[in-house]
């Protein structure tokens, strides 16, 4: 919990009433009560309710960021890394559901009114992907790596990350299969074609 | 439209009425009704609603499963098949999508109602990824094959085809991409590990 600064204070209160109410009933108004300010000091900090909505959202989604990035950004070989990274956010998302399903669909009906932040956390996955691909290729292990690769391969794995259906399957661990997914894919960028 | 057995005339007049109301609202008394016969006649038929609903489901996913069973009864390479055959099916759910966006969602609908009927077109469609495989690996080309493959295959290419996905994304047309995915596990069978 962030409590030195106000804008960590107001994140951690909204936080706590969309963990109860859903994000349909937050209101601004609500957060401010929580904290005993005036609403109009909470607009100081958040030009709007869908701002607020962002940024909660971003900090959330940058909590998982930051062990897939130490992956990214590790010195050993590439296959590896890969297999790891996509088993990381696979596991993630099963937490994130079953630890406490009714904060993961608040989060995700969130995330509809905070695009930009859902956007951002993408880019930053794809910008690891493309990192652990690129010295795959350097390596001389992934001569089949291109310019669309890094898109191709979250795209085929993003059925052990997308929330829709991590949520639609209840969390179910399907590591096994992904590591064998991985395996395919690391075979696949193997060859030259 | 089949019009001479009853079941059919039964059919027809429920998905006529599941496309003007969507499936929450479609009741049997209302499908006899539109055809002029007691319901009783219609439970002589379809013993329940859900029974209904899972054969009306069964039926438009049949529909779909014909240009796929026929991609993989060919006797051609089984590479250009599985590119084929997987292309097929991304066009299909676009073009429910696009075509006919309330039937489709309406459909999804019906399709949680009729989990057994999405179970059976599940398994066709795996039968079928299963002897496309079956003859790549027979013809020498793809040592990779394994008892997994269908599903993994299927997995990794279920973003270009899971209604929830497809529906997401407005149905854009992502043939390139699917075509590049299906490359590079069509590389990564050709490897024997």
């Amino acid at each position: 919990m962030t409590t030195d600064d106000p804008r960590g204070r107001i994140l951690d209160a909204a936080e706590a009433l969309l963990r109860r109410h859903g994000p349909d009933k937050l209101a601004v108004v609500d957060v401010a009560r929580a904290l005993g300010m005036s609403h109009a000091n909470v607009y100081r900090y958040f030009g709007s309710k869908t701002e607020l909505f962002g940024e909660l959202v971003a900090r959330w989604l940058g909590r998982l960021e930051g062990p897939l990035a130490a992956i990214a950004a590790e010195p050993g070989p590439a296959p590896d890394r890969l297999k790891r990274w996509a088993l990381t956010l696979h596991r993630q998302k099963r937490e994130k559901v079953s630890v406490d399903p009714e904060m993961f669909a608040a989060f995700d009906k969130a995330a509809e009114m905070a695009r930009p932040s859902v956007a951002g956390h993408l880019a930053h996955l794809h910008a690891q992907l493309t990192a652990i691909l690129a010295d795959g290729k350097a390596a001389g292990l992934w001569p089949g790596v291109t310019e669309h690769s890094a898109l191709d391969v979250f795209t085929a794995i993003s059925p052990f990350s997308h929330p829709a259906l991590v949520l639609a399957d209840g969390a179910t661990d399907r590591s096994a299969q992904l590591a064998r997914v991985i395996d395919l894919i690391d075979a696949g960028l193997r060859s030259s074609t």
